[in-house]
């Protein structure tokens, strides 16, 4: 299995980062001339465990000496997540709200024995799979730990397993610490895919995706994460919860969707039994060019109307477009359009067929056939994003996403509001967007800002987060499609899902975790 | 707008009923011999209307003088719904649990207004819509009260419109009490289909549909309900609930799940947002012959696992398949085989195109093509069998239905257990069987039994119940695919979601109708 461990001040794998190529460091100074570089303070001292001896026994006696770390090494990469704040902070040396303790426990019964022991200590306990959050998730109760007799990093990374196939149901039970490309590995010995490839996907883990209705850029064709989850089982501080009957029931209330986005709130995700299809046999994706974003956009809505959906199907905007092109000459330069790309996976019976479909729409629609290498690159290069944002963290350039999604009729709408939100608490900022997951009924929207980083980068962003979720909110878009709300959007929250709803939350966590200690300030308001 | 008032004896449109055909005559002699027929009282006394004057003066309050009925024929005609036993029972004269009144809300606001003043009262509340629950969920409190100062049916009647449409985004706002054909009637003036067409569709209602995760036979092509919904109000005692900023999203928990299926247990649904369709301009539905119910099973999952799905797919296991060719000679006869039925809809392009797909994949795997006559015998019958069943009644044979769902891999297994369990505990019965919902991980098993009535059917069916019930969540599935609990099923949900999702059914439960006002025995164990 891999678990690379990151770096704590940085995304992925550390030997597969590298520096920023010449062709985008030609781009950032065009656009914003000569930024001071953000250094990376080599001071990472943490704060000393504050757990007392007692209590880490009894995390010990639940899941074995061996498993219980108090390291700092162990702790550090325990501590937020991956966001452009939570990196900012650690490259400020600002690793203050480290865990006491990372608690590794080896199966679901030792989960339900560290909360256990948890609940009736009062230590706060947050569920860590890949680290990938970029949303405040892995934030705990902070130095103060609020409360609590301390906080414990709950990583879940020795439950890893493939639990079972079934390949006349076509479902597979994973355990919530395998990271995408294990699951992957393991599924592919049975010929079979789960599909579902976020970009985050080299180091997310299985329980993460379930945790937070992850979206993945195949998302057309293999459905999101929460469409493909039957059954789970949780472990809460009051009790187990073992859901997953049969694929779709009258049952009363769906609870898997009370569980899933429940971001370790209510429970640990402990398995998961998810829908697989058969590994592809052919993978294929082309470039196509629109004349507007706009124009893109109705040739995704026909699409996703007509139930003729591709496996990937995402598209960029003007700029993105230019940008992406990583030629300085065409920055602005209207001319680009829009690119889109369109995957297909399958058989080759299916890849045929539903390329021949799907490209005639397109074409006649006005779309401009770009062939198979615009697809070629953006495959190769989608899950490197990342790292990009690292170089140019360290050019001096502040680089973070947002994203939300809305109905179709409202997408433009949605779309300016944003973007002019952006622009304007962000002064020479570059705003960026995509379409990458799509409905019959709507499209998400993801954005991508970069501005120079300037004196407090932090400051600068929090306003221009701030400015964007009002917009999003008061164009009645949701304030995530796919990061979850964590503790970053969780001041939205009720915008969107109304007191009533925040009442139900609530009542719910009451209910399974009296005591408060699953992943305390996170999502539930 | 149609609202047909049922027989508070029987089901449907009094003008639609037929006696027996001969032919099935026949086949209830050679079944059964002669049975002594099940005779309906004239007699249908209600219990006084027992609501006191001012409680009733707080409801007109609230909707005004005329929507505030306590007259017997319309009490009557809100008394359960139109399971067997709901029939039998009324057969008898029993409409001892009839509501205090009914109380007609024109509006949200005015659901609002009736649901304040109930819950100062604790006066209980059953949301009633076309009045076709087969499960108990409209039993009320019964005739002692429970504690309750009354109990008044919410009559959805007057909410019948459609309050908007987005032909962008396809989607359409409807009201609770539309009834299937004026939803699709006034779909239609837009061009538009919800494509949801469950047997009960001619008198069931879309607050109904939503708040029992209803599925209809065109669930292959069209979804679920609960796969259509993609925002919702809901008024509560303690507040309104407004969902659906977008398609999909990761924020928090799925709050929509949470309200579809709740039976009126956790609010009213006052008005639900679906993703609609175009029109189709083409249908086309064939028979297809398989050799046994196990290759017909095999080739649905083969479509669905294939992504290859019709609109329409439904399979009738052997005895079935004898039962509906309607001739006494075959009955057992397995020469017979099984039955499939599979339609497809849309443009001339996509049902030619589907209809080629599937049909090649069906002969492939030994399906023999029936052509359009046995589909057009299906659509054309599709509404009727419960006007049969009260046919059946009148000459002294118990029919009830009951169904499930399971993986894949269990399905053969699950037939057997519940047809074991029926067979055993109904002698003499036939027992048939279809498949009519089928997912890319399982599917459903729908059961029709026929039976001599004997003496005390009531206690007769009760019986076998209880033993099909057991047998289907020993075995892991679900206790109902697409018929809610109400209170027929209550006993096995805790089997179902665990004493922990009973719990969390519990607070949500508590926290939204602190009184337990809302259709109180219903749903939650």
């Amino acid at each position: 299995m891999s678990t690379v461990e990151m770096h704590p001040q940085r995304w992925g794998d550390p030997a597969a980062a590298t520096d920023l190529p010449d062709s985008a460091r030609g781009l950032v100074e065009l656009a914003f001339g000569s930024a001071e570089p953000i250094p990376a303070t080599p001071d990472m001292t943490l704060p000393s465990s504050g757990l007392a001896p007692d209590l880490l026994a009894g995390f010990r006696a639940a899941v074995g000496d061996d498993h219980v770390l108090t390291d700092d090494a162990t702790r550090r990469l325990r501590t937020r997540g991956k966001s452009t704040p939570d990196l900012l902070r650690a490259r400020a040396g600002d690793l203050s709200d480290a865990p006491d303790a990372v608690v590794r426990p080896g199966s679901h019964d030792e989960v339900v024995a560290v909360l256990a022991h948890a609940n009736a200590h009062r230590i706060a306990v947050v569920p860590f799979g890949g680290g990938t959050c970029v949303t405040g998730g892995l934030a705990g109760p902070g130095p103060g730990r609020d409360g609590f007799a301390g906080v414990v990093s709950l990583d879940l990374v020795r439950m890893a397993r493939l639990l079972a196939v079934d390949p006349v149901s076509m479902t597979a039970t994973l355990e919530p610490g395998l990271r995408g490309p294990d699951a992957e590995a393991l599924l592919a010995e049975h010929g079979m895919t789960l599909g579902h490839f976020p970009q985050s996907f080299e180091h997310a883990s299985i329980g993460g995706f379930a945790a937070t209705r992850s979206s993945g850029q195949s998302s057309a064709g293999y459905g999101r994460f929460d469409a493909m989850v039957v059954g789970l089982t949780a472990a809460t501080p009051t009790g187990e919860l073992r859901l997953g009957s049969s694929p779709a029931n009258a049952a009363g209330p769906d609870l898997r969707q009370l569980l899933l986005g429940s971001e370790g709130a209510f429970g640990v995700i402990t398995s998961v039994t998810v829908r697989v299809r058969r590994a592809p046999a052919v993978t294929r994706y082309d470039g196509w060019r629109w004349p507007s974003f706009g124009a893109g956009r109705e040739a995704m809505r026909a699409l996703a109307q007509s139930e003729l959906l591709p496996t990937v199907i995402r598209l960029s905007d003007e700029t993105e477009t230019a940008i992406n092109l990583a030629d300085p000459e065409k920055i602005g330069a209207e001319s680009a359009g829009c690119l889109m790309v369109v995957g297909h996976e399958g058989t080759t019976e299916q890849v045929t067929t539903r390329h021949a479909a799907v490209a005639a729409v397109l074409a006649g629609l006005g779309g401009e056939d770009l062939g198979e290498e615009p697809g070629r690159a953006w495959a190769e290069g989608r899950f490197r994003a990342p790292y990009l944002r690292d170089s140019l963290l360290d050019v001096g350039v502040l680089v973070e996403t947002l994203e939300t999604a809305t109905f179709w009729s409202d997408v433009d709408h949605v779309y300016d509001e944003v973007k002019q939100a952006l622009s304007s608490h962000l002064a020479g900022a570059l705003v960026l967007c995509h379409v990458s997951h799509v409905y019959e009924t709507g499209a998400s929207l993801y954005f991508t800002v970069a501005a120079p980083a300037g004196d407090d980068p932090l400051a600068r962003w929090a306003a221009a987060k701030v400015a964007a979720s009002e917009a999003m909110t008061a164009a009645g878009a949701t304030i995530t499609h796919h990061h979850a709300v964590g503790t970053d959007h969780r001041p939205w929250l009720e915008r969107e899902i109304g007191s009533v709803g925040v009442r139900a939350l609530r009542a719910v966590k009451a209910e399974l975790d009296p005591v408060g200690i699953l992943n305390p300030g996170v999502l539930v308001p």
